[in-house]
């Protein structure tokens, strides 16, 4: 064991307790059939809790950890410190980038060396761990090579850089079993569009995309492709907006039922939307894959990736989840980075433990609307004049038809009302 | 002639005037072998400049016209005083909802037959007048039926009423000679996803959208159909968000051939886009169409619909529509409308004439900007690698082809540099 | 009794009803010693229930009261129809603007008799309701006249206007025993810097606050006068931005110890702030007076004016207020309408039920997070440093003092954590 | 001579030149009786320019400059390449932070030896530079002790550390004849109001202000004293949040008449605000000290620091800077970086001339424009109403005064058209 948690026990689901216990997540609770663990399936993000020093564009490092530097030892002491943190809180699943777990080599191979000493690590941890792998993913955008765009580089043999990368990154997760894979093209986008090939850069990146998918299908990986959309930042524009446009770009390359999306709160507050407007659509286009469970700040127009406090907002976006089925291989991934000035081991056990708990009255809650049924009831009663045989011809007749027919008919639509207060009244009843 | 424009004469080309004139709109000048007046087909919204009345949502109508009012001579009148404005402006198109030209009657039949007089009106009045249609489109969003959508209201009797008056809409733009028709979705959206079947509301967009394809080709309407995307305003949320998700749900339709876009600055600008992003996205799909030209108030989260006046925004704008090849059936539509305290005629006039002469320096520029080449060449300069047979080829390949030719390779790529600010430094010689 | 409300009873506190009554709201109860209805002292705003039409930029009115209409007959059907209400809601107060319960006369001087009356009607109602005057306010900003400002009108008749009513709407406002008087700028500001003189308008607007303050004291009001901080809309900018630049602009003209501020939840998220950063801000420069209640969406770039019903927001809002000392003569004003699709007497009722609810679970919270105190101890012990002497004596030193004793002492400073996300965790035990 | 800008001579004054020269900044140009140079008061920001690496939240060191590292050495070789570059632009000012120019020592005395050093560099380098210092300020935000605040921090020994920083770099800023001293309170504000005592915090800062003002009397410098602005970032919301908020925290501590602002385009926009309303204040307001010249993307809600290259936007706010008599201390200092991916010496040195023609081309058309007298005009002549002996009188009457007048005069004041449209039309002639 390291020094690093001393102190701290695993957590333990002890409601009213003033220690770092589990408030309200109880993984064995059963909710609609399943076990609490099941349902939300928690992931730890290795980036934020192991890799990130406490920058922001105007300071350095704040954090203080034994394990930060550039060496293979550094970063052995890292798995061994983020498995004790996945026991401490006996969470199911981690998440990973290639990038965060190794040091950056000379070269290519000398990188994908020290990947792959990390990934026999990690293979003999989780022999042990109950913790397994949710989805691994490659980090195409923090090295300067990538300053200009990874699949979408003007320069081809970034490209061929990307391409082989991810190829080792979604062997290593095929070889953990993990349960997706992931691509956030945070440079597949743009700074200014004057020096930019809108159209052959979309090429590219619907080539690259492509091959993922024969990848997968070649090496036997079962698990899901998705992608995480982001508007903007670090790029000025990324392609992968938002769901919507995540979906006609799948569409146009014929990928719409190999690859589902990750759907970040943060990414889509960034975007304009909700995130359960996000969620819905994706669930209304067939796409819906996975979430990375976090906070941003409405007010600042950055990527905060705080960690989930606001038990209404986190039970809205369970509940569009729990309408289209729960997960399957997604789950709910903690993207979300301690505040800079949190620089002790218990402010990461604790913001963990707050979010897990969080999500968890958000999913009972959810659970808890859908079982009383008064909102489904209500939004069922609001088209039910579309149920009938009129109605539904009417969807599959013509202009013409429709307006002769309505003139005869000689309707005055009386609007009805929509009810918004009230059912926001329901769903306070249950958060 | 009406009174309301005394004292005020047809507009000339005359730089350096003090008076209402054309500084630097000559619509007879000849750019990359057109005339200007045939690149920039400038429009007239007929609804901004005759029918709105000066309110925000915190002020009541602070203009006072002659032929405010709800009724048949008021429309006549107004008809007259538009054409009168065409005129003075010099302006090729107009374009117009059903509401802004007629009285709202007590039946769907009353307001039909309200229209269709009007529409003689416009008829005979364009046998003389110069001005010609650039595009019909109806009204679907300030009547109270629409509060819950028109094509996605969950009163499948709207969905009629919509229908129907698109059918009456498409009737009299064809009948005019119009080059395109329009639709804007302001209430294909929703308030709260708690009472919205959004699944369910995207398929009755879907539909209505695919018999307005039909209605087109069964009347044998030669022009465009057209979407105009808006993030949201009315509405917490609307369905053509911006142009890669309208893109996404014509593909899903089908109808990726069948329909264009009609970009609004200001739409662009409240989804989080420059409008010069807007026009690339949709040239690098296939369905640019025709602009909205206006200005939104970055700052200000609402549809402030100002008149153009930056030109070196306005020329990177012209850039993208004229490295697309310029428009075909599209135009420059000034979907701009005076500042509620601007009262006068004079305002209306000069409002005009001042977007005008912003636009044709804008073309002007960029015209030039494609002339001298600089800026085409560097970009192509940046993608000059992908160019070779090898590049081309891995493009084609797969994942494990490429990582082992890579490594093979041992290929470490350098970064260059991306010049935005010499770049920018082009562009502004011509601005 | 009109119809309006009929079958809907007056509410009742009754925990896990289904029907209309108060789920949280018990004005009883009492918490740290004061009730729980003093605690909050709600009012329901006249403009929002009884005057606005349902509107918004796209659409007309979608509402459909019987007292719509611009006579004397209407006003006092609606003044019948709002007591009812404060009855249903027993709520202890209500506002209004002069605008909202009388019809325009054709001159100054009719209006006035207009409003004369319905104060008439009023008093007469409050001598047997429950409910009571929280603050009365004057409309300088729906009518064309005030386009151009108010008290800052480069029209000085209209500053006389301006001042004229606001007279006498301070008068009506202590004819009822008003317990505050507000001003709301919602015209001193600017569409554009080209035709302002801001230096002029600032100066015109500091006189008529001036004067407004004299005014109070002439007459006898013993109410607080009280400005309402938005940044912009409907103006481009407001002068009034937010609490820290009416802070300014009160030390600027010598009234800070006479004017305080009424905070609304959504004009400080347009202003880029919190709620409860307003209210604190306001607390630290002595200056907090009242709460306009209600919820901006976010991501709607308008005054959107919701229906709080987010409670853990509604309880940091609370906590501020209660750590300030509570309200003396401000309160909890709902400045919320409903949204323009809910169109039924029961929503109205629902809305303000359900706010009540809000607000009540938000300042129990808040209670019972200031009586287990951690956070406050917390608190006290992050500065704890600074209650030596010797910290303290060196803010009254100078920086060479300071320097020289710092180089001497040879400090090195250690940062602690900031502990947020456990403290957030903490406020979770409470929301 | 370094090897850095190796082939790049000198700028000149050379319109139409293909190659790096001025188009548009001819020093010697005079305008309103006064050289542009003199008018401009140019400077370059050391940190941008020669410290920043080119990293961005997402992704590491772009650049590749032969100086950077943590060594005497590497700070030696900087100097030398920095005013190379003041040569080549023949820039007349150059602005620095304590920490951009010397490496960190291992304690606060070792820090301040490696900036005396480089300061005697800079004393002899400008003997014989043309280039001066405009001002110079202390990074009291980087380093993660300041992470809590520097005058606001929650520990005495911070203060105390920041009082002792500031005291060294007044006294480098007074030695190298400095003509302004700015403080940019990068972490005086917060990150959660649930760790914050705002009261506190605010007193602190006051004391720390009123201390730089006491130090400067006491050595004689004859430099302003400047604050610079910016509402939130690196911190959640930031105490100098806008000019009117600086106003109001200095006429709290008394320092209005001691203390101006320098505005930084980037920060206006951030806060809400157009850059030319903030100099408008803070020139109602008397505190218009210096400005910050760059550009925010208004679509990326962080500080994106960008070279300014819109010459109409830029040209409103020197209209607003001449309107209020120019710069005496201040001047147009570049806080501008590069993109990330503008590699190259050239980029740096085209930026900067890019950057200077926008500047000078903005204020040629401000300068036109308030010789043209147009829009001074109409800007009299719309308040003309208020330079009457009448309207004087009023804004020194009474409420009950100037109401008795106003309904004996019977006065019904008629809107008058505010030319918004035609003003900008102005405008456009000289842009």
């Amino acid at each position: 064991m390291s020094d690093f948690f001393k102190g701290i026990d695993r957590l333990a689901y002890n409601p009213g307790s003033d220690g770092l216990a589990f408030q309200h997540y109880n993984p064995d609770e059963v909710v609609m059939g399943k076990r609490l663990e099941d349902h939300l399936r928690f992931a730890v993000a290795y980036w934020h809790s192991f890799a990130w020093p406490g920058g922001d564009p105007f300071g350095g490092q704040t954090f203080d950890r034994p394990w930060f530097g550039e060496s293979m030892e550094a970063a052995r002491l890292k798995a061994d410190v983020a498995f004790e943190m996945f026991d401490l809180l006996q969470v199911p699943y981690f998440c990973f980038h290639d990038a965060d777990i190794r040091p950056e080599g000379a070269t290519f191979v000398e990188s994908l060396r020290n990947f792959e000493e990390i990934i026999d690590i990690f293979e003999a941890k989780m022999e042990t761990s109950k913790t397994k792998l949710l989805w691994g993913t490659a980090n195409l955008f923090s090295h300067r090579r990538f300053m200009s765009g990874a699949a979408t580089n003007p320069d081809p043999d970034v490209f061929a850089w990307s391409a082989a990368t991810i190829k080792t990154c979604m062997d290593a997760t095929h070889r953990l079993g993990g349960e997706n894979y992931v691509l956030w093209g945070g440079r597949e986008g743009y700074e200014t569009l004057l020096n930019t090939d809108l159209s052959r850069e979309l090429e590219q990146m619907g080539r690259m995309l492509a091959m993922v998918v024969d990848y997968k299908h070649k090496i036997g990986f079962k698990g899901a492709i998705l992608i995480e959309p982001k508007p903007q930042e670090p790029t000025k524009h990324q392609y992968d907006y938002d769901v919507a446009t995540v979906y006609g770009n799948l569409k146009r390359f014929g990928l719409e039922k190999e690859v589902q999306v990750n759907i970040e709160q943060g990414h889509a507050i960034l975007a304009g939307h909700s995130f359960e407007h996000e969620i819905a659509t994706a669930n209304a286009l067939g796409i819906f894959g996975s979430i990375d469970m976090n906070r941003n700040d409405y007010q600042s127009g950055w990527d905060t990736d705080q960690f989930p406090n606001n038990v209404p907002e986190v039970a809205l976006a369970y509940y569009e989840i729990l309408k289209g089925g729960g997960f399957t291989s997604g789950g709910t991934n903690f993207d979300a980075k301690l505040r800079r000035q949190s620089l002790d081991a218990v402010d990461l056990i604790a913001a963990h433990a707050g979010a897990m708990d969080t999500c968890a009255r958000g999913l009972k809650a959810a659970a808890a609307m859908l079982e009383d049924g008064s909102l489904e009831d209500a939004r069922r009663a609001r088209y039910a004049g579309w149920d009938t045989p009129k109605a539904q011809k009417m969807l599959t007749s013509d202009l013409a038809t429709i307006a002769a027919q309505f003139e005869a008919d000689d309707i005055k639509p009386e609007p009805v009302s929509g009810r918004q207060e009230v059912l926001e009244n329901i769903v306070n009843r249950f958060v």
